[in-house]
């Protein structure tokens, strides 16, 4: 690992919400820049008006391109040639537009390796919509642009607690249609996966939570459980993931049982995120897994409703800085450790016919 | 309002579970007799070897029928004939059994007006099968046996969040297809009367979730909002009903947002209980609204994984006996000021043909 502080690509996101409010928050604490260098892709001149009209007290530097960017301050580079209309609380197109482009500019910034992580301050996923943004959100974008074919998973966290989704943005009709025993298990390996390698947990636990009410009732209120969501977890214990399952979502949450595992797969939307915001939204984060990049951002909207007013919370934000740093640092971490790996003992082969020769050296 | 004590009748439930544990423990206080008299329908026996078992210091009087009920003590009325085998954490039929007894007992006494109010403890759903009782749960039970033909609503609440389902023993493959405008209607009139008599408030504030995820985004994620869900709300508000939304569950929770209701209707069972359960089991309360009969029962199962160890927390089951008692005092209070009500003055009338005319006595 290099020594050099982890470098934060930061998208502005939408003009007319809090995203520069708690970007801007976030780095008024100057121990912030002990940790990281951030690199805000937008506009100096949004954000000179966020924090005179919010008064917040952080100072930036303009920087041509990321190439500039210096340790110890707070880097703006800017994005857009054109004046910015910012109109607080409201959806626009122009807001939408300079969302983009901060966010093109970021990834290929990103694919330069000019930065390290990416923390994206939230778009309006209305007004961003353009040719060349046809996507729900963020998540889907980043994927197809430099996700170098993996699949995302979005995880929400905080701390500990880790929930991620079987279907994500699906109407509820359609939720038991689209809910196969491959798609659950695509989306438990790529959370298994992210749990050990961006979490360095060794063997996570995973609680699985069932479709219907009661966990189907044995059948009474619904077959998917016994149908679709049993044999993925049969498959997949069998490869070796701790999964446990699949639970009532009420009562699980209602036990505080969630404390007892690293991550909880949530077949749906609401199920997963109602519990989870209901508990953590103010220092939640929203981690976009199973991709080469890092990316995390506050679970958050635009809140158009208290923009510009000085009061909204960086708290979320903040975390998301963090998550991104720590995962950053758990990658680097878990690919030192497994560059060299020790040889497998004897008791690690599975049958008789190779040998342990502790007096000869394998070649890698 | 008469001026003896509330009569306050209980049902034992599962007796492998931890019913009279939250029983006797919530009766170990003292004053909890000064403010009611308790009549528990269940088996004396029993109840003290769970006593025994647990060390609960709460001492209790038999009596042979809710006739020979006393003020200042715990009533235990026998429902059991035979000898009853406990079996801690267990499921057993003999348990199912005991409990219908202790049920049927108890509604036909109430029908006989020998207790005010009625809180259940704990059953298995499963093994309290029987010809007599072949319903989803204590609710569907209750509203058939003493309803008097009118609909149940189980509203969850802790103080003043109190949480309503439209849809709830549902498989989530169904949900859609049974959400119906007149269903959405149906449940927000008998949750807005319950919050007005059952809660005393003047003049009910419900938020109503939305269906699916983003309250469908505009059609994107689901169309029920616009067909369904949004005409209900109309019509209702038409009516005089406070109605808002339809609301993003997830956003709805994490904004803190549900402090500003009296209410929250949500769409279906894991959509508001997850959350509620998540922020409140502990203290929870099921009250049954809609029907004659004032009854509620800690949020809790029979919570076998517990059974005997006296760790069981009584507070939601002594939050059920207070909420019953409020209850029972909104209504007499509801009845009362509404018995001799003042005549309409002129300008509540509706056209000029209608004079007021402050000398004349009105029949009523």
């Amino acid at each position: 690992m290099e020594n050099r502080k982890i470098r934060v690509g930061i998208t502005h996101g939408d003009i007319n919400g809090v995203g520069y409010e708690v970007i801007l928050k976030t780095f008024s604490d100057p121990t912030m820049l002990e940790l990281c260098t951030p690199v805000v892709y937008g506009s100096p001149k949004v954000a000179a008006y966020h924090r005179k009209t919010m008064e917040i007290q952080t100072s930036f530097s303009i920087v041509n391109s990321a190439e500039e960017v210096q340790d110890g301050r707070v880097n703006v580079v800017n994005c857009i040639e054109e004046e910015l209309k910012v109109e607080l609380t409201k959806p626009t197109p122009e807001a939408g537009k300079a969302a983009l482009a901060a966010l093109e500019r970021a990834l290929a910034d990103y694919r330069e390796g000019l930065f390290d992580v990416l923390v994206t301050a939230p778009i309006n996923k209305h007004t961003i919509q353009s040719d060349a943004f046809h996507f729900p959100g963020h998540t889907e974008y980043i994927e197809e642009r430099v996700g170098e074919g993996q699949k995302a998973l979005m995880i929400l966290l905080k701390g500990d607690f880790r929930v991620a989704l079987v279907t994500g943005h699906v109407p509820v009709r359609d939720i038991a249609g689209e809910l196969t025993k491959e798609l659950i298990m695509e989306k438990m390996e790529i959370f298994h996966r992210s749990l050990k390698k961006d979490f360095g947990i060794d063997n996570p636990r995973i609680a699985v939570f069932s479709l219907n009410p009661h966990a189907g009732d044995n059948g009474l209120l619904g077959t998917e459980e016994q149908e679709v969501i049993i044999p993925a977890m049969k498959e997949m214990i069998a490869r070796g993931v701790q999964c446990f399952g699949p639970y009532p979502a009420d009562g699980f949450m209602g036990s505080g049982n969630y404390t007892h595992f690293d991550g909880i797969l949530a077949m749906y939307h609401d199920q997963g995120l109602a519990p989870f915001k209901a508990l953590v939204m103010d220092e939640g984060v929203n981690f976009t897994a199973g991709l080469p990049i890092v990316r995390t951002s506050p679970a958050h909207g635009t809140a158009y409703d208290i923009a510009g007013k000085g009061i909204a919370s960086e708290d979320s934000f903040r975390q998301a800085v963090y998550v991104a740093m720590d995962v950053f640092r758990n990658r680097a971490w878990e690919k030192e450790i497994s560059a060299r790996p020790l040889r497998k003992q004897y008791y690690e082969k599975r049958d008789d016919s190779d040998k342990l020769k502790l007096d000869s050296i394998e070649e890698e």
